[in-house]
C-alpha cells in the first residue's frame, strides 16, 4: 500500500474534553523523510490527557492524541534509508535530525528541527496534515498521533529496535519511563547513598523512582496527593511517602525536617506549577538539584526568591530524560531484554481500541500507572 | 594588648544612608575560636552600600560595615591553633569551619556554622557585640566589620595568605574579586569556545568576565546600563558589551539574536531581580547555564515560566564564587603573586580611612570597580 492512502480507524478528539470517537480516517503516504507507522500498542501519558483537556494548554481539535505507542514501519518516504517497511519501532515526540547542534551536544536533545512541539498540529515538510476525513483535515499532536491503527512521523522521530522486543511491554519506554528514569540517572544524578524526593508518583514519577534506586539513593521520599500511591509506591524503590493532604506546613519544610535540611535531589512528575516551587524549595542548600518534568499550565509561573538559588540550589528541567530518541532509546529497550529494567510493573491495565476512554478515566481518577491499548481490539 | 580592649577609629554607619562618622569605639578581646585584626586596608563591596542604604535590606543599626579587607592578626581567643598574632590575613564574610557537611563537601562553601548572615550583627559565641562606644554596643556586619582598624572574627572566616602579599592590592581578593571568578570558573564552567554574557560590570561582574577570558570563552559579551564600562570593560576580556537601554526589546531577546538562541554561560552581577530573570531567560535552551551573584532586595520574586526550565537551562547561584575561604583563597593570592591573576586594574580609587564615604560616592556614582582605604591615613 506504500504510497496510497490508508484507510484505518482513529480515536478522534474533536473538543476538548468529550470523549474520544473511534473513526474511519485517511492517511496519506509518507513524504519526504516521514515514515508511516502501523501502531501495534500505544498507551496514554498524562501529557495527551492535558491537550485533551485544553485547560491550561492551546485547544486545537479535531485532533489524533496518542504519542507513547509502538508498531513496525509500513512505508517509507523518499530519502529514508536508515527505517524500512518491517522495523520494529518506537515514535518518539521529540525527534533526533543528527545534525543539528543539539544533536551534536551531550548536554541536549532538544534537536533544532525536530524537538517537541505542543501546538503544532501538522507536519514539518508541507505544513499539513496527513489525516483526513471526508477531505477534512485532522491535526496531529507531538507528530506521533499514535491513537490511529496508522500514523505518519518525522523519521527522525523513530527509534529502531530489537526486533524480538514485545511491543506490548516496550511501548511504555517511549514516553513515560524512560522520561522519568533519565531525568534521575542523566539530569538529576543523584550519587549513591543520597536523599532524593519524587513529587508525582505516577508511571513517570515512579520511573524517577526506579532511577533513584539503580543510582543506590539512601532515601527515597514520594510525594503524591493520592494516598493509593503509597502502597504500590513500595515496588519502585520509594522509602517514605508523604501526602501533602496530611500536613498542615507546606510539604517543603515537612521534606526539610525528615532530611535535616533537605534532600540531595528532588525530581517533579506532577505538572503543578506549586509542586515544582516546592521541589526546588526542597532541595538541601549548597548542593541540591532540582529536576522539573512535569509539563506546566502554559500561563503558570514559577516564583521563588532568588535566596534559594544563591544559596546553592540548581534548578534544572527537562524533556524525555534527556535521552537522544534515536541514539540511546534501542539501549533502554536492551535494558529491558537483558532484565536490567521492569516495565510490567508500571502497566496496570491493558485494554482494546474500542475501549480507548477508559484509559483516560483510569488516569484522572489515579488509578493507572500505564494503560495498555490494543489497536487490534 | 592582647586579652584588653583597644580603643580606635572606625566607621560607624548610625542611620540607613547618612555618611558614616568615624568615632573611637572600643573593642573587646577575641573570645573562643575568634581573633582579633588589625586592618590595614579595606574596600567597599556593593553589599556594605546595600545594608547602609537598607532600602531592600532589613535595617541594623549603629552598625560597623565593611567586609573586604586586608590585615594582620593582632591577639587570638581561646582555642585558635592555626593563626598567631603577627600573621598576614584576608578576613572573609562566609566562613570554613572544617567540621561540617557543607565543609567536607565538594560543591558547597555554605559552612554550617559561619556561612554569610547578612542579618546577624553579633557574634556566635556569646549572641554579643564586641564593639562598643560609651557602653552602647554597635552592631557586626557579615562578621567582619573591617571599616574599623581592629575587629574581632571568628577564626573560621580568616584566609591566612603569604607574608609577602601586598595588602593593598589583595584586600581586593577577599570578596568581590574571587567572588566574580569563582562565579565563573567554579560554577559556570564554560567550557572553550563557549559564548558567556556578564551582566552588571562593577568589580565583580568584571571579575566575572576575567574568569571567562580565563577558561577561554570565545565571546563575551558585557551588559550594564551605565555607558561608560564599555571602553573599561575591554581590559577584563569583554568582546561585546550591550546597554539595555539602547534597546527597546528585553535585553534577554537582544542576546538571543546575537548569539543565534542564546549564550552558553551567564553570570549575573548586579543585584536586579530583572537583570537576574534575563541573565536566565537569556541562556541557550539545551545546555545554557545562569549564575546569581547579585545579593537582591529581600522580597524580590524571581518569576520565569517553566517552560524556561524544561528546555533545559539550568539556573544556580552562588556566595563567593564557591570558593572555601580557608581551603583556597590562599591560594588565589599565590596566583597574584604570580603573575596569573592581576587585581590593580580592579582598584580604580585610593583614598584614606578618613574619607571614607568618597567610596560611597564613587560607588552610587558608578565612577569606581574598588576604592582601596588606608586605615592609617
Ligand atoms: N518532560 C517530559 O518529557 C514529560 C514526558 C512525559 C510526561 N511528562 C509530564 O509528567 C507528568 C506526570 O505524567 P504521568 O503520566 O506520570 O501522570 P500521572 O497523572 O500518572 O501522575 C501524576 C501524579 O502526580 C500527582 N500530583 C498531581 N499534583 C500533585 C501535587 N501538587 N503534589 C503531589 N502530587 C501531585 C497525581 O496524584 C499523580 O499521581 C505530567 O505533567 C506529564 O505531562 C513530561
Ligand atoms: N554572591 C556573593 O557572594 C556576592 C559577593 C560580592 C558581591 N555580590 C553582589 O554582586 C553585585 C555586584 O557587586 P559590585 O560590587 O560589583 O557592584 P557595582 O555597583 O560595582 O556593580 C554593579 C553593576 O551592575 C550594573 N547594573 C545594575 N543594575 C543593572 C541592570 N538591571 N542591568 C545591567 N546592569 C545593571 C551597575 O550599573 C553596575 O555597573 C552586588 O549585588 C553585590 O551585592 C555578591
Ligand atoms: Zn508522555
Ligand atoms: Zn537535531
Ligand atoms: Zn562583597
Ligand atoms: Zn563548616
Amino acid at each position: 500500500m506504500s504510497g496510497e492512502v490508508i484507510r484505518c480507524k482513529a480515536a478522534v478528539a474533536r473538543e476538548a474534553g468529550k470523549p474520544l470517537v473511534i473513526e474511519e480516517v485517511e492517511v496519506a503516504p509518507p513524504q519526504k523523510m516521514e515514515v508511516r507507522l502501523k501502531i501495534l500498542f500505544t498507551s496514554l501519558c498524562h501529557t495527551d490527557v492535558y491537550f485533551w483537556e485544553a485547560k491550561g494548554q492551546n485547544p486545537l481539535f479535531p485532533r489524533i492524541l496518542g504519542h507513547e505507542a509502538g508498531g513496525i514501519v509500513e512505508s517509507v518516504g523518499e530519502g529514508v534509508t536508515d527505517l524500512k517497511p518491517g522495523d520494529k519501532v518506537l515514535p518518539i515526540f521529540t525527534g533526533e535530525c543528527g545534525e543539528c547542534r543539539h544533536c551534536k551536544s551531550e548536554d541536549s536533545n532538544m534537536c533544532d528541527l525536530l524537538r517537541i512541539n505542543t501546538d503544532r498540529g501538522v507536519m514539518i515538510n508541507d505544513g499539513k496534515s496527513r489525516f483526513s476525513k471526508d477531505g477534512e483535515p485532522i491535526y496531529h499532536f507531538l507528530g506521533t498521533s499514535t491513537f490511529s491503527e496508522y500514523t505518519v512521523v518525522h523519521s527522525g522521530c523513530v527509534a529502531k529496535i530489537n526486533p524480538d522486543a514485545p511491543l506490548d511491554k516496550v511501548c511504555v519506554l517511549s514516553c513515560g519511563i524512560s522520561t522519568g528514569m533519565g531525568a534521575t540517572l542523566n539530569v538529576a544524578k543523584p550519587k549513591k547513598g543520597m536523599s532524593v524526593a519524587i513529587f508525582g508518583l505516577g508511571a513517570v514519577g515512579l520511573a524517577a523512582a526506579e532511577g533513584a534506586h539503580i543510582a543506590g539513593a539512601s532515601r527515597i521520599i514520594g510525594i503524591d496527593l493520592n494516598a493509593s500511591r503509597a502502597e504500590e509506591a513500595k515496588k519502585f524503590g520509594v522509602t517514605e511517602f508523604v501526602n501533602p493532604k496530611d500536613h498542615d506546613k507546606p510539604i517543603e519544610q515537612v521534606i526539610a525536617a525528615m532530611t535535616d535540611g533537605g534532600v540531595d535531589r528532588s525530581v517533579e512528575c506532577t505538572g503543578n506549577v506549586k509542586a515544582m516551587i516546592s521541589a526546588f524549595e526542597c532541595v538541601h542548600d549548597g548542593w541540591g538539584v532540582a529536576v522539573l518534568v512535569g509539563v506546566p499550565n502554559k500561563d503558570d509561573e514559577f516564583k521563588t526568591l532568588p535566596i534559594n538559588f544563591l544559596n546553592e540550589r540548581t534548578l534544572k528541567g527537562t524533556f524525555f530524560g534527556n535521552y537522544k530518541p534515536r541514539t540511546d532509546i534501542p539501549g533502554v529497550v536492551e535494558k529491558y531484554m537483558n532484565k536490567e529494567l521492569e516495565v510490567e510493573k508500571f502497566i496496570t491495565h491493558n485494554i482494546g481500541f474500542s475501549e480507548i476512554n477508559k484509559a483516560f478515566d483510569y488516569m484522572l481518577k489515579g488509578e493507572s500507572l500505564r494503560c495498555v491499548i490494543r489497536m487490534d481490539a
